[in-house]
């Protein structure tokens, strides 16, 4: 075995098992996805991404589905299957429809074009912006 | 020179003046910023471009300051520091509240730190999510 | 055939062969890896490749376990699959623990969440780091 | 004021205050580096990134002068100038020397090369790496 | 179903077909690729897409081989497999010669090294590059 | 002093002095850039870089114009200021025109927003690419 593997949940104990059952619990799911059972081989980093994520993502002046769906707009920048599919479908059971979706790539794909006009032009920022 | 600078207002002429035109009634501004200036140099690209923007960014399912968030949102994690100060100057003309942007940024962290998280651990794609 | 594909070990001659016997002989291994047959499609790519890397990740002031453990935290940015597991797996021949690269990849983690953090608020350098 | 600007450390009460000590205190430093300025006008990133920095960053199987290099190293990756500063400096005050450094970067630069000609050839994962 | 699937060619009307028509007579083809069979769920995106492309992609003053070479190395940085593959298979197919692209990959690869050495010296530009 | 600052071409001796000289002749220039006196701190980088670039840059099938330009293209991915600016600089040098350098960059720019796309909607490789 060269990296970790996701761990059973079965396998969970202590603390481990008491996050996987919040995780369970507060997203109304009923596996633990491999996201969680891969990073569980580290408890602190278990532990500290799943509350980061649970105050991160919460109801806030912006709600659930804006979240979700900012979230899918970076990991399709950083190219990220996993973090594209799982979010995408968090998006989608917390309300986003198809055509929200696709907007939102519109947008991504405008901007990933445009920071690099940016770039190959250096442009310097106005004044109003600064 | 050796990379092309912006071109001033005064002197855009045809085409290019009456994008320059649209951009300032449709924006409801005064002056040209810098990357429209910059992008000038190649009557096709600003056309291209702003049509493009246009399209991509007016009123949809999605509405205006949702498109701007994650607008900022890949340009922050493409580190472009013009479009960052640009698109949160939209946003916020547009309605975004500062704690809208502060939420948003924190939803942009946790999402590129777990994108390396799972690169780290080379997590699976769960069956429901294919 | 549109990508070049790898090339066996068997039909490997010349400067390519050497090259070939030098790693196999330096890394201790029986089977010249992908990435090698790969890029041996161009004799300068290999030869330089391999030269350099020989040179670099060799033992210096810092440890060749350090070394690794800084290039797969370099490829869990980039997102390489096949250089995460080539070189996790080159960081545990030569010494790294399970406890060693699951903290690099906190730290990998971390830091990719506060670099975007310092791009988001576009936070100026303090005078004592100039 | 269109993107968030350092609050002055005499402003901080409360909980940024008492964040604003500790750093202090277990950095052993006068002033507040912007970073931290900039983060603190949302106390709970400010007080999240604290917690998740201080956990991960001290002395563990790894040291913290590895920590620090490794930290750098995502950073050049992502190319993020103030944390490329402040985090070399960080790992010059725990120890690093400049010669650690320079391997350090010899180790950036050609993971980043040959993490890109895996990329070109598209190499698969070997056998004895999966 | 959570991510968009690619629409079947004999299930496209109307403006998707005329555009899907378009593709194959320019690109001289007979099966629509996977690409623009995913991109037409949003049918502005399609066309927007495609005549953007015909416009950039067609003969200049760069020769259309050098275009794509140029789109190659700009998905190998990326590292996106299917633009690599697609537009490895188009640059040969408008007459790159294997020897061509190998070339290309060796710039790709010294490119992305040195913009990493540049930002971990954080070399400053010389004046006559301003 | 934080990062490593250019040193002085004055101060240059032995085999740092010599490639110095070299890098003068064969670019036909009177004074070191920032890059070479940069990484001149680590005299075995300076000199694998130098003698790297020399074989990769020069005259191949591929003219030094064309590879310039894709310097150039990986350099706006990236981001990277420095590169950009002082190897447009060196396409003009080499004879690409401004003409040249607009429709490069046109292609960098549909290329990263595609790229994007590709990874939205999780476009297979078609059979016809592998």
């Amino acid at each position: 075995m060269k990296i970790f593997k996701p761990i059973s949940e079965s396998k969970a104990k202590g603390k481990v098992k008491r996050i996987f059952d919040d995780i369970k619990k507060i997203r109304n799911i009923k596996k633990i996805p491999n996201f969680w059972r891969s990073i569980a081989h580290n408890t602190e980093t278990l532990e500290r991404t799943w509350n980061n994520l649970k105050q991160i993502m919460g109801k806030g002046t912006l709600d659930p589905v804006t979240k979700e769906l900012i979230y899918v707009a970076v990991s399709i920048t950083n190219s990220c299957e996993y973090c594209i599919r799982s979010h995408t479908a968090a998006a989608k059971k917390k309300g986003a429809t198809d055509q929200m979706i696709k907007e939102m790539i519109d947008v991504v794909g405008i901007a990933n074009q445009n920071n690099k006009l940016v770039e190959a032009y250096q442009v310097e920022v106005d004044d109003i912006y600064k």
